[in-house]
Protein backbone atom coordinates (compact mmCIF):
# COMPACT_ATOMS: atom_id res chain seq x y z
CA UNK A 1 0.00 0.00 0.00
CA UNK A 2 1.50 3.48 -1.00
CA UNK A 3 2.39 5.60 2.43
CA UNK A 4 -0.40 7.82 3.36
CA UNK A 5 0.50 11.94 3.15
CA UNK A 6 0.71 14.07 5.67
CA UNK A 7 0.18 17.32 4.82
CA UNK A 8 2.35 19.61 7.77
CA UNK A 9 0.14 22.67 8.71
CA UNK A 10 1.68 25.66 11.14
CA UNK A 11 3.60 28.68 11.37
CA UNK A 12 6.72 26.79 11.57
CA UNK A 13 7.68 27.67 7.89
CA UNK A 14 7.81 31.61 9.64
CA UNK A 15 10.72 29.75 11.43
CA UNK A 16 14.83 30.68 10.46
CA UNK A 17 15.33 27.16 10.68
CA UNK A 18 12.07 26.19 9.24
CA UNK A 19 13.95 24.02 6.76
CA UNK A 20 15.22 21.96 9.80
CA UNK A 21 11.83 22.00 11.32
CA UNK A 22 10.47 20.27 8.35
CA UNK A 23 12.97 17.59 7.59
CA UNK A 24 12.39 16.81 11.48
CA UNK A 25 8.48 16.49 11.01
CA UNK A 26 9.40 14.41 8.05
CA UNK A 27 11.92 11.93 9.42
CA UNK A 28 8.97 11.82 12.30
CA UNK A 29 6.23 11.15 10.09
CA UNK A 30 8.27 7.95 7.98
CA UNK A 31 9.00 6.64 11.87
CA UNK A 32 5.41 6.28 11.84
CA UNK A 33 4.70 5.04 7.98
CA UNK A 34 3.70 8.45 6.78
CA UNK A 35 5.16 10.66 4.13
CA UNK A 36 5.05 14.21 5.51
CA UNK A 37 4.52 16.57 3.10
CA UNK A 38 5.41 20.15 3.73
CA UNK A 39 4.56 23.85 2.47
CA UNK A 40 8.17 24.30 1.25
CA UNK A 41 8.41 21.12 -0.23
CA UNK A 42 8.94 21.64 -3.99
CA UNK A 43 11.18 25.25 -4.69
CA UNK A 44 10.25 27.13 -7.76
CA UNK A 45 11.71 30.04 -8.46
CA UNK A 46 9.79 33.08 -7.44
CA UNK A 47 12.76 35.59 -8.42
CA UNK A 48 11.59 36.61 -11.23
CA UNK A 49 7.66 37.48 -10.13
CA UNK A 50 6.16 40.22 -8.34
CA UNK A 51 5.14 39.58 -4.86
CA UNK A 52 1.99 39.49 -5.45
CA UNK A 53 2.63 36.59 -8.78
CA UNK A 54 4.69 34.48 -5.60
CA UNK A 55 2.01 34.89 -3.43
CA UNK A 56 -0.27 33.22 -5.58
CA UNK A 57 1.76 30.73 -6.88
CA UNK A 58 2.48 29.95 -3.10
CA UNK A 59 -0.80 29.63 -2.09
CA UNK A 60 -2.06 27.84 -4.88
CA UNK A 61 0.92 25.63 -4.90
CA UNK A 62 0.02 24.75 -1.22
CA UNK A 63 -3.71 24.17 -1.79
CA UNK A 64 -2.58 21.62 -4.65
CA UNK A 65 -0.31 20.03 -1.84
CA UNK A 66 -3.36 19.89 0.64
CA UNK A 67 -5.52 18.19 -2.37
CA UNK A 68 -2.92 15.72 -2.40
CA UNK A 69 -2.43 14.23 0.77
CA UNK A 70 -4.31 12.10 3.11
CA UNK A 71 -4.14 13.59 6.76
CA UNK A 72 -3.42 17.19 8.29
CA UNK A 73 -1.91 18.04 11.07
CA UNK A 74 -2.12 21.35 12.42
CA UNK A 75 0.00 23.63 14.64
CA UNK A 76 -2.35 25.47 16.42
CA UNK A 77 0.64 27.39 19.04
CA UNK A 78 -1.11 30.99 19.34
CA UNK A 79 1.03 32.98 16.84
CA UNK A 80 0.76 36.37 17.65
CA UNK A 81 -2.07 36.68 19.93
CA UNK A 82 -4.03 34.27 21.78
CA UNK A 83 -5.01 32.29 18.61
CA UNK A 84 -3.39 30.36 16.15
CA UNK A 85 -2.20 31.36 12.62
CA UNK A 86 -4.62 32.50 10.25
CA UNK A 87 -2.81 30.52 7.87
CA UNK A 88 -3.14 27.31 9.71
CA UNK A 89 -6.46 27.94 10.19
CA UNK A 90 -7.29 28.06 6.73
CA UNK A 91 -6.05 25.26 5.52
CA UNK A 92 -7.20 23.34 8.60
CA UNK A 93 -11.02 24.62 6.89
CA UNK A 94 -9.77 23.53 3.19
CA UNK A 95 -8.72 19.72 4.43
CA UNK A 96 -11.56 19.35 6.51
CA UNK A 97 -14.24 20.38 3.77
CA UNK A 98 -12.28 17.77 1.36
CA UNK A 99 -12.98 15.22 3.87
CA UNK A 100 -9.44 14.71 5.48
CA UNK A 101 -8.90 13.80 8.62
CA UNK A 102 -7.74 16.49 10.71
CA UNK A 103 -5.47 16.39 13.93
CA UNK A 104 -3.81 19.18 15.85
CA UNK A 105 -1.70 20.39 18.76
CA UNK A 106 -0.83 23.46 20.82
CA UNK A 107 2.51 23.80 23.12
CA UNK A 108 0.71 26.47 24.74
CA UNK A 109 -1.32 25.70 27.92
CA UNK A 110 -4.73 27.50 28.73
CA UNK A 111 -7.95 27.41 26.87
CA UNK A 112 -8.94 30.47 24.73
CA UNK A 113 -10.79 32.11 27.18
CA UNK A 114 -8.22 31.63 29.78
CA UNK A 115 -5.16 32.73 27.27
CA UNK A 116 -7.98 36.01 25.49
CA UNK A 117 -8.30 37.13 29.46
CA UNK A 118 -4.31 36.92 30.16
CA UNK A 119 -3.73 38.63 26.54
CA UNK A 120 -6.18 41.86 27.50
CA UNK A 121 -5.55 42.23 31.03
CA UNK A 122 -7.67 45.55 32.39
CA UNK A 123 -9.36 45.46 28.81
CA UNK A 124 -11.33 42.20 29.38
CA UNK A 125 -14.60 43.36 30.57
CA UNK A 126 -17.75 41.59 31.88
CA UNK A 127 -20.85 42.25 29.64
CA UNK A 128 -24.20 42.87 30.59
CA UNK A 129 -25.56 40.31 29.10
CA UNK A 130 -23.26 37.64 30.57
CA UNK A 131 -19.73 36.33 29.84
CA UNK A 132 -16.50 38.32 28.76
CA UNK A 133 -15.30 41.24 26.01
CA UNK A 134 -12.76 42.79 24.87
CA UNK A 135 -12.35 46.40 24.51
CA UNK A 136 -14.01 46.50 20.95
CA UNK A 137 -16.91 44.83 22.90
CA UNK A 138 -16.10 41.29 21.12
CA UNK A 139 -17.39 38.19 22.73
CA UNK A 140 -14.74 36.00 24.33
CA UNK A 141 -15.86 32.70 23.62
CA UNK A 142 -16.69 30.62 26.38
CA UNK A 143 -16.72 26.98 25.66
CA UNK A 144 -13.64 25.64 27.55
CA UNK A 145 -12.08 24.81 23.89
CA UNK A 146 -8.34 25.30 22.91
CA UNK A 147 -9.40 27.95 20.39
CA UNK A 148 -11.98 28.79 18.13
CA UNK A 149 -14.74 26.23 18.40
CA UNK A 150 -14.23 25.70 14.57
CA UNK A 151 -10.75 24.67 15.17
CA UNK A 152 -11.39 22.55 17.81
CA UNK A 153 -14.79 20.79 16.05
CA UNK A 154 -12.77 20.00 13.17
CA UNK A 155 -10.18 17.69 15.25
CA UNK A 156 -13.45 16.93 17.97
CA UNK A 157 -15.78 15.70 14.92
CA UNK A 158 -13.20 13.34 14.21
CA UNK A 159 -13.28 11.77 17.45
CA UNK A 160 -9.75 13.20 18.92
CA UNK A 161 -8.63 16.29 20.58
CA UNK A 162 -6.17 19.11 20.47
CA UNK A 163 -3.33 17.93 21.79
CA UNK A 164 -2.00 20.87 24.14
CA UNK A 165 1.88 20.39 25.31
CA UNK A 166 3.34 23.42 27.24
CA UNK A 167 6.21 23.92 26.56
CA UNK A 168 8.91 26.02 27.89
CA UNK A 169 8.29 29.59 25.66
CA UNK A 170 11.55 29.97 23.93
CA UNK A 171 10.35 26.77 22.88
CA UNK A 172 7.30 26.44 21.65
CA UNK A 173 7.33 26.82 18.22
CA UNK A 174 9.66 23.84 17.71
CA UNK A 175 8.99 20.83 20.48
CA UNK A 176 7.65 17.87 18.37
CA UNK A 177 6.06 15.89 21.64
CA UNK A 178 2.83 17.77 20.34
CA UNK A 179 3.36 16.93 16.48
CA UNK A 180 4.03 13.31 17.48
CA UNK A 181 1.32 12.60 19.74
CA UNK A 182 -0.99 13.78 16.69
CA UNK A 183 1.05 11.11 14.46
CA UNK A 184 0.19 8.37 16.73
CA UNK A 185 -3.61 9.78 16.71
CA UNK A 186 -3.45 9.57 13.02
CA UNK A 187 -1.66 5.95 12.79
CA UNK A 188 -4.46 4.71 15.07
CA UNK A 189 -7.10 6.23 12.87
CA UNK A 190 -5.38 4.16 9.70
CA UNK A 191 -5.45 0.83 11.77
CA UNK A 192 -8.91 0.94 12.75
CA UNK B 1 -33.99 30.65 -10.26
CA UNK B 2 -33.07 29.75 -6.88
CA UNK B 3 -31.51 32.80 -5.42
CA UNK B 4 -27.44 31.96 -4.02
CA UNK B 5 -26.64 31.59 -0.73
CA UNK B 6 -24.25 32.94 0.38
CA UNK B 7 -22.70 32.73 3.90
CA UNK B 8 -21.69 35.69 5.94
CA UNK B 9 -18.54 34.55 7.92
CA UNK B 10 -16.82 37.15 10.39
CA UNK B 11 -16.10 38.08 13.79
CA UNK B 12 -19.39 40.06 13.87
CA UNK B 13 -20.72 36.53 15.76
CA UNK B 14 -19.12 38.19 18.73
CA UNK B 15 -20.72 41.89 18.30
CA UNK B 16 -23.35 42.73 21.14
CA UNK B 17 -25.97 43.19 18.61
CA UNK B 18 -24.56 40.51 16.27
CA UNK B 19 -28.38 39.97 15.10
CA UNK B 20 -28.25 43.34 13.97
CA UNK B 21 -25.62 43.43 11.65
CA UNK B 22 -26.62 39.92 10.28
CA UNK B 23 -30.35 41.59 9.81
CA UNK B 24 -28.20 44.49 7.99
CA UNK B 25 -25.98 42.02 5.97
CA UNK B 26 -29.31 40.43 4.82
CA UNK B 27 -31.20 43.27 3.79
CA UNK B 28 -28.02 44.16 2.08
CA UNK B 29 -27.73 40.30 0.29
CA UNK B 30 -31.60 40.87 -0.58
CA UNK B 31 -31.00 44.49 -1.85
CA UNK B 32 -28.43 42.54 -4.34
CA UNK B 33 -30.43 39.26 -5.07
CA UNK B 34 -28.91 37.23 -2.79
CA UNK B 35 -30.02 35.42 -0.08
CA UNK B 36 -27.42 36.05 3.66
CA UNK B 37 -27.08 33.00 5.82
CA UNK B 38 -25.68 34.05 9.14
CA UNK B 39 -23.94 31.66 11.59
CA UNK B 40 -26.77 32.87 13.84
CA UNK B 41 -29.47 31.66 11.75
CA UNK B 42 -30.81 28.97 12.89
CA UNK B 43 -31.00 29.03 16.93
CA UNK B 44 -31.59 24.62 18.34
CA UNK B 45 -31.62 24.69 22.39
CA UNK B 46 -27.86 24.65 23.69
CA UNK B 47 -28.74 24.86 27.15
CA UNK B 48 -29.10 21.12 28.29
CA UNK B 49 -25.93 20.46 26.59
CA UNK B 50 -22.28 20.87 27.51
CA UNK B 51 -20.06 24.06 26.60
CA UNK B 52 -18.15 20.88 24.96
CA UNK B 53 -21.31 19.73 23.01
CA UNK B 54 -22.86 22.98 22.10
CA UNK B 55 -19.49 24.09 20.58
CA UNK B 56 -19.72 20.78 18.48
CA UNK B 57 -23.26 21.32 17.85
CA UNK B 58 -22.78 25.19 16.60
CA UNK B 59 -19.34 23.70 14.24
CA UNK B 60 -21.40 20.95 12.55
CA UNK B 61 -24.16 23.51 11.88
CA UNK B 62 -21.88 26.19 10.33
CA UNK B 63 -19.78 23.29 7.92
CA UNK B 64 -23.41 22.03 6.95
CA UNK B 65 -24.57 26.28 6.42
CA UNK B 66 -21.67 26.77 4.66
CA UNK B 67 -21.93 23.42 2.23
CA UNK B 68 -25.65 24.72 1.77
CA UNK B 69 -24.12 28.04 0.04
CA UNK B 70 -22.86 29.55 -3.44
CA UNK B 71 -20.51 31.65 -2.09
CA UNK B 72 -18.86 32.76 0.52
CA UNK B 73 -18.07 36.79 2.30
CA UNK B 74 -15.05 36.64 4.81
CA UNK B 75 -15.15 39.93 7.04
CA UNK B 76 -11.25 39.79 7.72
CA UNK B 77 -10.89 43.13 9.83
CA UNK B 78 -7.99 42.65 12.09
CA UNK B 79 -9.52 40.68 15.54
CA UNK B 80 -7.23 40.88 18.65
CA UNK B 81 -3.72 41.08 16.52
CA UNK B 82 -2.54 41.74 13.00
CA UNK B 83 -4.90 39.38 11.07
CA UNK B 84 -8.60 37.97 10.64
CA UNK B 85 -10.53 35.65 13.44
CA UNK B 86 -8.93 32.78 12.93
CA UNK B 87 -12.72 31.01 12.63
CA UNK B 88 -13.45 32.98 9.69
CA UNK B 89 -10.22 31.93 8.07
CA UNK B 90 -11.13 28.46 8.99
CA UNK B 91 -14.49 29.10 7.27
CA UNK B 92 -12.87 30.61 3.85
CA UNK B 93 -10.62 27.22 3.41
CA UNK B 94 -13.61 25.32 3.73
CA UNK B 95 -15.41 27.02 1.11
CA UNK B 96 -12.67 27.68 -1.40
CA UNK B 97 -12.28 23.50 -0.99
CA UNK B 98 -15.40 23.59 -1.97
CA UNK B 99 -15.00 25.53 -5.09
CA UNK B 100 -17.13 28.56 -4.24
CA UNK B 101 -16.30 31.59 -4.68
CA UNK B 102 -14.89 33.83 -2.16
CA UNK B 103 -14.89 37.77 -1.68
CA UNK B 104 -13.81 39.18 1.52
CA UNK B 105 -13.56 42.79 2.80
CA UNK B 106 -11.47 44.59 6.13
CA UNK B 107 -12.27 47.49 7.44
CA UNK B 108 -8.49 48.50 9.03
CA UNK B 109 -5.68 49.84 6.13
CA UNK B 110 -2.03 48.68 5.85
CA UNK B 111 -0.86 45.44 4.60
CA UNK B 112 -0.35 42.47 6.97
CA UNK B 113 3.67 43.64 7.05
CA UNK B 114 2.88 47.29 7.93
CA UNK B 115 0.08 45.81 10.82
CA UNK B 116 2.34 43.19 12.12
CA UNK B 117 5.19 46.36 12.17
CA UNK B 118 2.93 48.67 14.02
CA UNK B 119 1.88 45.81 16.55
CA UNK B 120 5.26 44.76 16.90
CA UNK B 121 7.00 48.55 17.72
CA UNK B 122 10.27 47.59 18.89
CA UNK B 123 9.65 43.75 19.02
CA UNK B 124 10.00 43.55 15.24
CA UNK B 125 13.71 42.85 14.58
CA UNK B 126 15.56 42.80 11.13
CA UNK B 127 16.47 39.07 10.42
CA UNK B 128 20.47 38.88 9.06
CA UNK B 129 19.33 36.38 5.85
CA UNK B 130 16.63 39.35 5.24
CA UNK B 131 13.26 40.46 6.13
CA UNK B 132 11.47 41.45 9.17
CA UNK B 133 11.01 38.87 12.10
CA UNK B 134 9.05 39.15 15.38
CA UNK B 135 10.70 38.31 19.49
CA UNK B 136 10.10 34.71 18.34
CA UNK B 137 12.56 35.16 15.70
CA UNK B 138 9.39 33.96 13.14
CA UNK B 139 9.40 35.57 9.67
CA UNK B 140 6.88 38.80 9.41
CA UNK B 141 5.35 37.85 5.43
CA UNK B 142 6.40 40.13 3.37
CA UNK B 143 4.05 39.93 0.06
CA UNK B 144 2.22 42.95 0.24
CA UNK B 145 -1.06 41.34 0.55
CA UNK B 146 -3.72 42.43 2.82
CA UNK B 147 -3.14 39.33 5.01
CA UNK B 148 -1.39 35.96 5.03
CA UNK B 149 -1.10 34.88 1.62
CA UNK B 150 -3.41 32.04 1.63
CA UNK B 151 -6.33 34.51 2.74
CA UNK B 152 -5.61 37.04 -0.33
CA UNK B 153 -4.96 33.87 -2.38
CA UNK B 154 -8.50 32.45 -1.71
CA UNK B 155 -10.15 36.10 -3.35
CA UNK B 156 -6.97 36.53 -5.58
CA UNK B 157 -7.81 33.32 -7.18
CA UNK B 158 -11.30 34.07 -8.05
CA UNK B 159 -10.02 37.23 -10.12
CA UNK B 160 -10.67 39.93 -7.60
CA UNK B 161 -9.00 41.35 -4.07
CA UNK B 162 -9.49 41.93 -0.55
CA UNK B 163 -11.34 44.94 -0.39
CA UNK B 164 -9.37 47.30 2.02
CA UNK B 165 -12.09 50.31 3.73
CA UNK B 166 -10.26 52.10 6.25
CA UNK B 167 -12.73 52.90 8.99
CA UNK B 168 -12.35 54.92 11.95
CA UNK B 169 -11.80 52.60 14.92
CA UNK B 170 -15.09 52.14 16.61
CA UNK B 171 -16.75 51.85 13.67
CA UNK B 172 -14.43 48.67 11.97
CA UNK B 173 -16.49 45.55 12.94
CA UNK B 174 -19.81 47.14 12.25
CA UNK B 175 -19.11 49.33 8.67
CA UNK B 176 -20.84 47.39 5.64
CA UNK B 177 -19.17 49.69 3.38
CA UNK B 178 -16.66 46.51 2.45
CA UNK B 179 -19.29 44.03 2.65
CA UNK B 180 -21.84 45.68 -0.11
CA UNK B 181 -18.94 46.68 -2.26
CA UNK B 182 -18.08 42.46 -2.07
CA UNK B 183 -21.39 41.81 -2.72
CA UNK B 184 -21.36 43.63 -6.18
CA UNK B 185 -18.48 41.51 -7.01
CA UNK B 186 -20.16 38.54 -6.04
CA UNK B 187 -23.16 39.81 -8.41
CA UNK B 188 -20.51 40.94 -10.88
CA UNK B 189 -19.24 37.07 -11.10
CA UNK B 190 -22.77 35.71 -11.52
CA UNK B 191 -23.88 37.96 -14.36
CA UNK B 192 -21.19 37.07 -16.25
Amino acid sequence: MPSLRIYLAGPDVFLANAAAIFDAKRKLCADHGFVGVAPLDEHFDLSTLSKRDAALRISAHNEALIRSCNVLIANLTPFRGPSADVGTAYEMGFARALGLPVFAYSNVAGNLLERTRDHLGSRAKQRAAGGLEDADGMLIEDFERVDNLMLDGAVEAGGTQIIVTPTPADRRFVDLAGFEACLKLAARHFAS
